[in-house]
């Protein structure tokens, strides 16, 4: 039962040898160059990658997958551009059908194999990079660095680093094992034992809107690495970069002389329900999903079949204690709030600060002060449009818009639209800050999801520290951060996160943000609080999307 | 935030280190001597542990925890031996909140401290083990030898198995990491990161009648070593294996310096249900439970605020196709049937073999004549009352004697009651074989927990294997062997019982037998089919018991 080496394993081996050594390391490393520049890139490929991408506009997707009835066509870029990309769309019966009968072959070929075959997908999507840099721009409405970085390849070492994770995890224990167990006088007891890596059925992965590859990446690759056929379900506003992945997954597949239906594509008709029709069918025994609160609880409880791995909302909260750098709190606060309209699950929405203010490297700053001076700083980013865009991308859809119409109160900074001077039709907003007393914890208690932040005025730090472990404890966070010269309160911040089960930033004032993980080291949610039920990526992430079967016989004395 | 060495962690860290070894080898291994013999543990171990355990009787357990209202006994034994011992019963409330009130010490700890007091805690209750010996046997019905070495010796490798992984999983990632990005032409980006192990919140265990301390010391050893306080809630029937088991675990807690609370007895008063009322309670975050479909089904559906790991029922099965060692066949098979009557989760039900009989060393054999020839090995097991009840032992409740009394059919071997020579209110029954047509699945494709066993008329080989796969499809299984002497059927049902999910064993005819699994390298269960979630032990049996939440600040450039 020894594995050949597949030629794609061998291709990858020192890439995953590396990434191994990463997961387990956690210090810094990339697989995939973040800089669009020419000079990491090559000349031509910016080009040619935007050619590419123009090329599928107003055409239908070529995908050829078992099912497909008719085409649909359902994305509105938030750049206003005409996308008109239609998709192969049908037979939930058949996508299910056709992925459960591919996996027998694919469990069959093992850990190394699989990984091998799913790291040529990645090198093969990073050769696409540009393209699908320019799907995630006009589906998300993320500017176009952003696009890249994110969409591309930060996605990508989230993949690998969710592949690294797959192999550890199945190749924890021997293929196969020698056991002699000794026996008084007699001979000993042996045996030959046999640990096949068995996947659990269908994974269904449902992407989001506003990071449809980075969020989507992990759960597909850790599932496919493990043995099971995956079903992507795009959000109707951003299929193209799923469309793509899809698409070079099965040609890689089909190579590697595998069944291509290990990956299929399953788009949805308006108001089609088709995530919760497969997320119910008892072939589905994994699901992974990015969204809602609402429709992540209702997965969690009615997908009782699957393991369900969510990445839902939450109050991200900052506490402002002190400062040896407030221009640089400022600074970094006000970008971590403009960054694609705080379009994010890791934006920071509740800034909690002490009504009487904080003290600063600039001398005593009252809380009004802290506003202006992060507001400011978003004004900074903003004030020009050419330069504003590049940041704030546009919004991805209405459902920003009608948030931002609903919040009110004691404006410290008002969201202004800008006109995009490349796309006219793009809707852009820059951030608004709001300013709120403590007790108005109906407001600052929710997600306001889009360019919505509050600054909180409480009695103290301590006071800050009580409503952040209280609001994140019941309502969740992906992120939170401290601001504080004082290592008590430091300490104590993060004794509050530890409880609460948040990621916690401390002093960010330069070009690190809280909004931003970096893959093989940064976890990306916990898994400890209500805003995700997992991490990205640990071994919990990866241990349930396989089990396994052994078999044991004696073998001669 | 290194850790200093704690005392138990040092003094315990060979055997961590070969457990570390055995887990990820799989390999024969074993801590803790097996035979109950006096050149092993002294002339004067076994009398003193009976002592100690008769001491116990007709008392009031020790065990000084908060929230006792009143005490219960609810113990009867199999052997019609007066236990009498009553423990400390009460207030949930009090239970759940000191529970929670100990974790954060324990979290704060860290991993290796955490390992070293549970290893010390193994260390004690193995110092125990002829006390803890006479708890199972009185309780469960298990012979003296068995109850030693499954609910004593093999329980304790199965604690220190889930304490390898749990130590395994949790130091697979540093505790400190520095993170050195470059940034072009300016100073690189330094930060250092705090990765801190946190535990989900109370567990909670659920103990069954049969294995007390083998069942429920995985999960135990698991949650408590991965910083979870740890309610014990043992079966009525068999409460002392796990009250022994607590206080000893509080003791070593205490000298260790940590809260006592960590580790709780639940015990309830008849009809009082308090393991639903603890597995429902928002504090309880994990479960650990064993015993029957109808209970693992209910908590895996209600307990939904808490991870829960599920054994429970199954249809085991025996594949018989031909065999180079009819003799050895009968033997394995008789001895597997009788061992403590039938009463483990893994003791085959259903033997399939072709209507037309099988080919064998000893020429064509009907199906007649293997069902015979097992019958025969079971009888002469049996034969010797003195002999028999040191296989047998006891019957462990009225609803194994109900379902002998219920089934019914073509019976190869009657049940029999026999008088034990030392106890003679003790309940003993040996096994019944009963001969089935293939179209009885309403019959055998259910579990008949106890000594019942069938065998099923088969067309074929190919047919046994399609029944292999549609029960234990649907019902699950904890075990499954094989008897061939044909490569291509013992691949055939290797795949048949990959697609089914459980684990097999090959043509066993000495001293290995199909219902016992060897600890760090044969894994139990699967968790690949219905009778079981999840597996002992693999990473995704630990793997979600804790999360890391991370911090992560700046260093000077």
């Amino acid at each position: 039962m020894t594995e050949t080496p597949h030629p794609m394993y061998t291709a990858h081996a020192d890439t995953l040898a590396r990434a191994l050594t990463a997961i387990a390391e956690r210090g810094y490393w990339s697989a995939y160059p973040e800089s669009p520049s020419p000079r990491v890139y090559g000349e031509t490929a910016a080009a040619q990658g935007e050619a590419a991408f123009r090329a599928l506009l107003g055409n239908r997707y070529p995908l050829d997958q078992p099912g497909t009835v008719d085409w649909v066509a359902t994305e509105a870029s938030p750049f206003g551009v005409d996308l008109g990309v239609s998709y192969p769309h049908g037979d939930v019966d058949a996508l299910v059908t056709a992925a459960r009968a591919a996996l027998p072959a694919w469990r069959d070929a093992g850990p190394q194999t699989r990984v091998g075959v799913c790291a040529e997908i990645l090198a093969r999507l990073h050769a696409n990079i540009f393209e699908l840099a320019n799907a995630v721009q006009f589906t998300s409405g993320q500017a176009f660095v952003m696009a890249f970085q994110a969409g591309g390849a930060h996605a990508l070492d989230r993949a690998l680093e969710a592949l690294a994770y797959a192999y550890a995890e199945m190749s924890r224990h021997p293929g196969t094992a020698e056991w002699e167990k000794p026996a008084g006088k007699g001979d000993p007891l042996r045996m030959s034992k046999t640990f096949h890596v068995v996947p659990r059925g269908v994974a269904l992965v449902i992407g989001c809107n506003t990071f449809p590859t980075w969020n989507s990446y992990p759960g597909l690759f850790a599932s496919l690495a493990t043995g099971n056929p995956v079903v992507v379900k795009p959000h109707p506003g951003a299929v193209l970069p799923l469309a793509i992945t899809v698409r070079i997954a099965r040609e890689v597949l089909a190579e590697a002389g595998f069944d291509p239906n290990l990956v299929l594509l399953a788009v949805e008709a308006p108001g089609e329900k088709i995530a919760s029709t497969l997320a119910l069918r008892p072939e589905v025994r994994i699901v992974d999903f990015t969204g809602s609160t609402e429709y992540g609880d209702w997965l969690e409880a009615n997908a009782r079949q699957a393991t369900v791995y969510t990445e839902k909302a939450g109050v991200n909260t900052i506490v402002v204690d002190s400062t040896d750098d407030f221009a640089g709190l400022c600074r970094n606060l006000g970008f971590s709030l403009t960054l694609y309209s705080g379009q994010m699950c890791t934006t920071p929405q509740n800034i909690l600060v002490p009504a009487g203010g904080i003290s600063t490297d600039q001398g005593h700053k009252s809380l009004d002060e802290v506003a202006a001076g992060i507001a400011a700083a978003v004004g900074k980013l903003t004030a020009d449009p050419a330069r504003a865009v590049e940041f704030t991308g546009a919004i991805v859809n209405d459902g920003v818009l009608a948030r931002l119409a609903e919040v009110g109160g004691d404006v410290v900074l008002e969201s202004r639209a800008i006109d995009h001077p490349a796309h006219p039709a793009a809707v852009v907003r820059t951030p608004t800050i709001v300013k709120l007393a403590a007790d108005a914890v109906d407001t600052y208690g929710r997600e306001w999801f889009g360019p919505i932040s509050f600054v909180v005025a409480t009695d103290s730090t301590a006071h800050s520290l009580d409503i952040f472990r209280e609001t994140v404890g019941r309502k969740g966070a992906l992120t939170a951060a401290v601001y504080s010269t004082d290592e008590k309160v430091l300490d104590a911040a993060e004794e509050a996160a530890v409880d609460a089960g948040v990621h916690l930033s401390c002093n960010l004032t330069g070009q690190v943000f809280v909004n931003q993980s970096a893959a093989f080291s940064d976890f990306h949610a916990s898994g400890a609080n209500p805003a995700a039920n997992a991490a990205l990526t640990d071994g919990a992430y990866v241990a349930g999307r396989f089990r396994i079967v052994q078999s044991r016989r004696h073998l001669p004395a």
